[in-house]
């Protein structure tokens, strides 16, 4: 069976974008109940100013509770060398920089270009490496619009792996392809990774950051594992997205993608009847948010699990 | 490029599932829109009981109506003989009776067992053969509840091979493969599609009718198109499913479909733009009904078109 990871970023893209400021405690209940029902990757939140998005002030405490889960990878985001520092100093596993391949849409959220965001870029990395290896983090920078721009459109395909190149010749470990915009088709997908894989070899891009905003993203999903992708973030109730591209919204539903993956039988280790009984807790911290998903409400499939081991026999 | 024909089921699949019972003109206006954009296969109605579904009771019509526009494949449901004999006489160009393969589900839905469906079954195809060549319509049996069942749970993969081959036996030209409750997945239909393929060949089988239950719609319908299957039904906005299987809702969404059709280099002959046009206004005819999908509600990407274009060229 192959193992697929399953990155849950709700607790930071989610919450990033939903006006509901969620307690600390609130946050470690979320991790602790997917990490319950066998997450062991969470996106926990970012390290950004907090004038900028007062719901990620508590980001170092949140690392810090969430360590506290054996096995699980506690990842972060950081927009610069500031949020990195701050990263590292908390403790987490992993830490993502996202870098637009729209320029215009660079400057729009972060004011750096793309010259500037490279320079970041490698003075993070440089950092990172300041670090022992035995607590050294995983340091990757997220393509983000790598699938097209709400600003610019189109996203030229060679440029995309060029910048992959670019990033990789920096010392950089990894990159991820990110369809920030929702606008990206399996076909567009196949040939990202396939370039990618080409110029930088395939251990240089193992996971891929979905968007469901034209309802794309399990086609997407299904074409990433079918290539060999095997780490696809999602969200729990699809909630969040990019809140600095207008019309963008909505990560990929985890439950419908832990769904997907299992029923033709890849392995998540996700068990998914906790995962919806979590999803239905979730929900209850942040009131008259909007949730996504179909698999919640319709259920799991009569003898679904007898299905699934049978899958994997 | 190659080719595939939506067929929307809306007129028939969504309206049959909503409280609101559409006008005659109501219905053909919403043929004439979708044709405008490009559709060229729609499902009108279906020959039922017009005590049972008081919707459909005009079914005769708008076939009459649809079967003005040129090159438009004017299809209808039959659940019987005599529904079929309603279907020929009304000039139909495509007749579709539905076989459940779960034998409960059948018998629930039109109280029958398989022996009983497969004999009106034969009467059917006896009743479409005396129709003079030029004048016959094309006759199918959409194979229901083939990828799981509510009551019964699984449904033998092996069971919905051998009754696709007992269908055919009868004469007839083709079967349909029917999510009717949205519990396939793109493996399953993998195993399901080339199943029936190596048993009765592939002209046996061109098309599937995918719901989207569990969210699971377009990956299932990117690994059908991949395989070679060429016909996908859907519905605009997703409206409707099936009524006799609870908690089964929710058809593909028709331009969710066609966005990613189209920008992965699939021709459908659909003009996007005016598809969105056509479900803002079909909607109106609606008030009160719930839409799905999110391509609507996103907008096409920046130069979209240009894209289409180029992915084409």
């Amino acid at each position: 069976m192959t193992q697929i990871t399953i990155s849950e970023v709700g607790p930071r893209d989610g919450l990033q974008s939903v006006d509901t400021i969620l307690s600390t405690e609130g946050k470690l209940a979320w991790v602790d109940m997917e990490y319950r029902a066998g997450v062991r990757e969470i996106e926990v939140g970012s390290f950004v100013s907090p004038k900028l998005l007062p719901q990620m002030a508590d980001t170092a405490d949140v690392v810090k509770g969430a360590r506290r889960h054996p096995g699980l990878v506690v990842a972060v985001l950081v927009p610069n060398l500031r949020g990195c520092e701050a990263a590292i100093e908390s403790g987490a596993h992993k830490i993502s920089i996202p870098l637009s391949l729209s320029e215009s849409h660079s400057i729009k959220n972060v004011r750096r270009d793309h010259p500037q965001m490279l320079e970041e870029i490698a003075r993070c990395q440089a950092l990172v490496d300041q670090v022992a290896e035995s607590d050294r983090p995983c340091f990757e920078v997220g393509l983000s619009t790598a699938f097209g721009c709400t600003i610019e459109g189109v996203v030229e395909e060679a440029f995309v792996v060029d910048m992959a190149a670019r990033v990789l010749d920096l010392g950089v470990a990894e990159v991820g392809l990110s369809d920030t915009t929702g606008m990206g088709n399996p076909a567009q997908l196949e040939r990202l990774v396939t370039g990618i894989w080409q110029q930088c070899g395939e251990s240089a891009l193992t996971g891929v950051h979905l968007h469901n905003t034209r309802g794309q993203g399990l086609a997407n999903a299904l074409k990433a594992v079918e290539l060999g992708i095997t780490t696809l973030d999602s969200s729990l109730g699809g909630l969040g997205g990019c809140p600095f591209a207008p019309g963008a919204s909505g990560n990929i539903v985890t439950e419908d993608l832990v769904f997907m993956l299992e029923s033709m039988g890849y392995s998540t280790g996700i068990d998914l009847e906790t995962l919806l009984s979590a999803r239905a807790e979730i929900a209850k911290l942040l009131p008259g948010e909007e949730w996504f998903g179909f698999t919640s409400a319709a259920g799991l499939p009569k003898n679904f699990a007898a299905v699934s081991l049978k899958e994997a026999s």
